[in-house]
């Protein structure tokens, strides 16, 4: 398209290197800012680049964080003992909203991936095993909550491989059919795997 | 949801400011950038500000402009008896981009919408008809190119009221059913208009 505005052919361009925004959808974002205050375009602004330039990763656990230590590492009320395995910042904020977790985390930055060229190395692993040797009178528990993908299952067994000679427990969340599902919708695989994982039940 | 970072949560609230993005798909925009070069995000987000911070309205025909007179008015080039009046930048953008049109644009900043409160005095006429007073003895022709909706047709009629005893000859784009188009598809309104306004078929 023919930008009469070289700032408003920037702007386009920059909001179209988000994902899922094409020049189309860009423009009309791009129109929206330029009819907004001034004041709340520069916060917009400001807001991202803030983010991107202040932004730590926990020394502890790897979670985005605002702080060399994340809030959730610096809670002293947290059960240290148990840690919470997740690929992403987005599955500590998805565990946290379910209030049923109250240890800590350890984010992964990702999964073994071949595929995509992301082997044990590219991952926060060795500061997750020195998180637990460096304790070893401590018993842990590690809570798996890691995609139920073949590269997530690669990456527990890895794991699981890892930290075989330490004084840990590994777990797996619970993997089965949704809570409010319909059974004839949920999927052959994790219907067939809650038909061999199946609980006793308790009254 | 809660957010560990105060940092990401002010980009997630800046991000879903924008039209079609809800909470969640602004975490997912600020989370790409956290992992963007710095560089990137630094260019993203001077872009934006730079945009609304020195964006100008052309003064003759109110078009998003870098300097005082757009890139259009100031083409000698251009036939300047010729004006089309549009809604917005985006209709002078569609235009341009058809290569069908040589004359001047006159952006009138939105149409006639009683539902929505815009009066006549909201939008850039007084400027279109001092445009046309101002040279008296040219004989101009405004060339509407105006959303087919009954507002678009309030402001095309109001128009042409306050323009009636000036030297000036008015148009409208044509209507009718789409190039390309099935007819089984096109609305009655379109279709039965298309009927009414038939034109002779040349050879």
């Amino acid at each position: 398209m023919g930008y009469s505005s070289k700032l408003v052919e920037s702007a386009v361009e920059a909001l179209a290197m988000l994902p899922g925004v094409g020049k189309k959808t860009a423009l009309r974002l791009a129109l929206f800012l330029v009819d907004q205050d001034e004041t709340k375009v520069r916060g917009f602004s400001e807001a991202i680049w803030k983010m991107r330039n202040e932004i730590l990763h926990c020394r502890i656990c790897h979670n985005l964080s605002d702080t060399d230590v994340c809030q959730v590492c610096a809670d002293q009320s947290r059960k240290r003992q148990e840690i919470c395995v997740v690929e992403s910042f987005k599955d500590v904020m998805a565990i946290e909203e379910t209030g049923q977790f109250n240890g800590l985390y350890h984010v992964l930055g990702g999964v073994i991936s071949p595929i995509e060229g992301i082997g044990p190395e590219q991952l926060n692993i060795t500061s997750l095993i020195d998180r637990i040797t460096k304790e070893p009178d401590e018993q842990f528990e590690l809570v798996m909550a890691i995609s139920p993908t073949i590269e997530g299952d690669t990456t527990i067994f890895y794991l699981s491989k890892q930290l075989k000679d330490l004084n840990v427990t590994i777990s797996t969340i619970a993997r089965g059919v949704s809570f409010g599902g319909e059974l004839e919708y949920a999927d052959e695989l994790t219907l067939g795997r809650s038909i061999i994982a199946r609980i006793p039940y308790e009254k």
